[in-house]
């Protein structure tokens, strides 16, 4: 007997993994939640049907997520990942000295436990002293905290479900808050070629709020179209204006310097959407 | 009842499109040809099983193909495109003034007689009186040509069945030789996801032959990983130092001048391949 999973990524599109075992299926209290075995890509964690993250590209989206804003700032001590219980964000974001603090708030306790259990090598940094772990809605967090963080990352699902609030204005208006007066947020926000209105809506409701707002985009092959964006909104520092010194080397897989000024060049297509 | 197109492209992963209805079917001379007419991408012409191209998404693909080698060089005049039946490269060649002959070697007539009826908008200039298009095997026609070419387009099937050739050492030493003294070719060359081996084989040989060897990515979300690329190998001109005069405007949804340099930052992984 062959196992195939197939995410329809829109009504007429999906990726199909061929799976040698299923590892656990629960309908948590937010969501439904899948860790399966690929043959192509590892282990699988999926949320209500949609691939969160693969032990084999996961880390293009980490590294990702972390590394641009926290090149960008001078000095990261304060950093809050919102989302992001499989525990990737934070892996990364450790290879930076300057963080003195990395707080995870996420709103299912059953994702970072299962993380923990079978992505290992993804979830294995979140016992270690820097971090804090909140089970908690990361909207009534950030909602609750003023000019206290560096960097905020926002690591969430689709906007459907939980996420639903973290892609609201108001969301938004509240992560500006809870930065320090030169911090800087990231947000994942889907991809240019089946959800152009949501980066477009994203787009100008961010820059309502942040001098400098920017969208940078990676390859993702689990994610739809697999090509993924982020839109980055910083009150000072500009990610294109970094210099050249303030690169340290981390190891990595995806990210490098070089690309972190490269990946906001944008596709002719994409550019039009945020213009 | 739902018609569903799944393209395994690997044996453990794949797409699947909805299929509105099978436009044509045949097993021509060379290959097994599917038109069909999906939900998501319009059209989609498959080849041996595989997506070749489709109308949503066939921009990045022929773009990308030509504009890079194009503006690369000062004087492009005469081109070939070896492979390509659907039209799409040409139609992007022809954008480029300078051009006075482009040649189309398309070994199959069948991908031709069903680009034009079924992808008119992707074929449509293969009647331009600029372009000649011979129906014959691409390989020979290499091998018979000498000091021809200001730049040469392989935009070839996957390395199995027809295409096998054309991932050859010989064939690029073929290529070097129809290619005038300061001439350029650039190839398709699948994706670092599935197919490392491939990529690192292909720019071994490719540098063996031409000072210049450098692999760009694209974004195309039908074929594998969604992140594609492209071995480009030329005899004086580096497409990392063309000037910004040199480019000119022309239209497009994908290529733009920043992303002719950008395209050439690849991801760590993927820099690894190439070292």
């Amino acid at each position: 007997m062959e196992l195939w999973f197939t995410e329809k990524q829109t009504d007429n599109f999906g990726i199909t993994a061929r799976i040698k075992r299923t590892l656990h299926t629960e309908q948590t209290e937010f969501q439904k939640l899948d860790m399966v075995e690929t043959e192509e890509f590892g282990n699988m964690l999926i949320l209500d049907g949609m691939v969160m993250t693969t032990q084999k590209d996961e880390f293009v989206y980490h590294e990702m997520v972390a590394h641009v804003p926290l090149f960008t700032h001078p000095n990261p001590e304060n950093v809050l990942v919102v989302g992001g219980g499989d525990g990737g964000v934070i892996r990364e974001v450790l290879k930076h000295p300057s963080v003195k603090k990395a707080t995870l708030v996420e709103i299912d306790g059953k994702v970072i436990e299962y993380s923990k259990k079978y992505l290992p090598e993804i979830a294995g940094q979140l016992d270690d002293p820097r971090v804090e772990v909140k089970v908690d809605d990361g909207f009534m967090h950030i909602a609750q905290s003023e000019n206290k963080y560096d960097v905020i990352m926002v690591d969430s699902t689709e906007p459907v479900g939980p996420a639903v609030n973290l892609f609201t204005k108001g969301f938004y208006a509240g992560i500006a808050k809870a930065l320090k007066e030169d911090g800087i947020f990231v947000a994942q926000t889907d991809n240019p070629w089946f959800k152009a209105d949501l980066i477009r809506t994203v787009q100008r409701d961010v820059r309502e709020i942040f001098p400098i707002t920017r969208l940078y985009i990676a390859n993702i092959p689990t994610y739809p179209s697999g090509m993924w964006t982020f839109t980055l909104g910083s009150k000072k520092y500009d990610p294109l204006e970094v210099s050249d010194d303030r690169f340290h080397d981390i190891e990595t897989k995806y990210y490098t310097k070089q690309l972190h000024k490269a990946c906001f060049v944008l596709p002719k297509f994409v550019e039009d959407l945020v213009k």
